[in-house]
């Protein structure tokens, strides 16, 4: 998925946010979103948005050392989102369809984004998580469930991974793995979040071996390689995956909150609407 | 009022905005984005924010030839005001202090700001209109008031006027003068949109000579600057006016909504507060 030109100022947006944070200095500042906006003037060459955010994070990186500049606001969201768990597990497995409820809990979870400028609480979780799905092809999801043994959950932010492992435990007999990546992005989940959520109960924790906030299927490692395309169910969350993924060759489960006008143009929803969208894949008819 | 950091990505989605509307062409649309992207990589050596936005402008009008995409805008915006202000004068008319809500009318009006991103509807006018000021230095305007003859208010958007009609309206015994661009900056007010506001029933209708989003003096004609200086009382209206005229040598009141982190942190206020500011000016002191 290009870059498209509602992306620029957001792009922009994300690197002040993680440039004052990274540093106090203000020449230093000045540097990197002088930098930044040199970058972003040759957004054409980028395939995608993610590989964007993934150059300015290396500038970041460059200039003051810090390659982590989310880290506090990682460790302050995962901690919500632990508080939050025991009453949203209650109430995913109170309701008649918990499957439903399971993939609108790690749906909602979405919202715990701090790079897309969205605030979070416990109240607004609560609200949210009632909201229905604008799309949710859940019956293609269940049809898949009954013959699967293998499920890949592709990751996107620390916090939200909370609630990626209640649906995780929605299918023990399945071999699940939880996919993240490899080096801090942005305010994406990495293998360390991913074990502080306590998802090594519910799968394997794999790096992609990419480091951008999305996949980029030719920078990541065989192993993930393998098991992506291996997978008899691939759930995607977020809209870095979906911005990097939505072209690729094989079918996905796409898990997330549009949180932008390009993204929820493109799905053909409304602006913050949740989705579960089935894309299809058949190589024969390509 | 240097260019903050805050004001890029805030400038670019201005552009984008324009751009959008200006023209459906996606290649000019590129053409437009990647100049403007470089002009903001030089945002260190423009003086203030509105002095990069009409830069900006400029190139929409290079490239599309249309010098005003937010016509539309500013009708509508209009029309809506002047829905709104027959209820507002009653409400304005039938309190204790009709003074300090037609202050607060005048200052509610910056809402009408899509330059600013920010939505508007009567709801939210009549919701926000009974919100206080933040800082309201009323006292040191009674002052002035009880010997001043000449008053010159200088107007920031469309549809924002027609609220700037009711405070103009509080001084029959003044001599008026409301200052506007010389032409289209963005959905800045221009002589036309006061006459549509019918603000000539209490003022001289005055371009500033400047067509940027703010008062450039050193772009102004002699008229407007003459006036400026000579006017007992100057009301300057919005972020464009407080930006461009922050240091300018003389006292003036300062009456808008705090729209963006930078202009509220510099005010000292909570984001999206109301503010009546008194700037005070002795060069004997400087």
């Amino acid at each position: 998925m290009k870059v498209f030109l509602e992306c620029l100022p957001c792009l922009l947006r994300q690197v002040l946010d993680a440039t004052k944070t990274a540093t106090d200095d203000a020449d230093l500042r000045n540097t990197i979103m002088t930098e930044a906006l040199e970058m972003l003037r040759g957004y054409g060459s980028f395939p995608n948005a993610p590989t964007v955010a993934r150059g300015m994070q290396r500038l970041i990186k460059a200039h003051t050392g810090n390659a982590d500049p989310y880290a506090a606001i990682k460790q302050s969201d995962l901690a919500l989102a632990l508080r939050l768990l025991p009453d949203v597990r209650q109430q995913v497995e109170s309701r008649d369809d918990s499957l439903y409820w399971a993939l609108k809990a790690a749906a909602t979870g979405n919202l715990l984004d701090c790079a897309a400028g969205t605030r979070f609480d416990a109240e607004r979780f609560t609200a949210e998580f009632e909201t229905l799905f604008a799309v949710c092809d859940d019956a293609a999801f269940r049809e898949r469930l009954q013959t699967a043994q293998t499920l890949l959950v592709i990751g996107d932010n620390a916090g939200e991974t909370v609630f990626d492992g209640l649906l995780l435990s929605q299918f023990p007999h399945l071999r699940r793995t939880y996919a993240v990546r490899s080096a801090p992005a942005i305010n994406d989940a990495t293998a360390a979040d991913a074990l502080a959520s306590g998802l090594d109960a519910y799968a394997d924790i794999l790096p992609t071996g990419c480091d951008a906030p999305g996949v980029l299927l030719s920078e990541c490692s065989e192993t993930f390689l393998e098991r992506f395309y291996a997978s008899d169910i691939v759930i995607s969350k977020g809209q870095g995956n979906l911005e990097t993924l939505s072209d690729c060759p094989r079918e996905i489960f796409f898990l997330l909150k549009a949180k932008c006008p390009a993204v929820a143009g493109l799905l053909g929803v409304d602006l913050y609407a949740y989705v579960f969208r089935h894309r299809e894949y058949r190589p024969d008819k390509a």
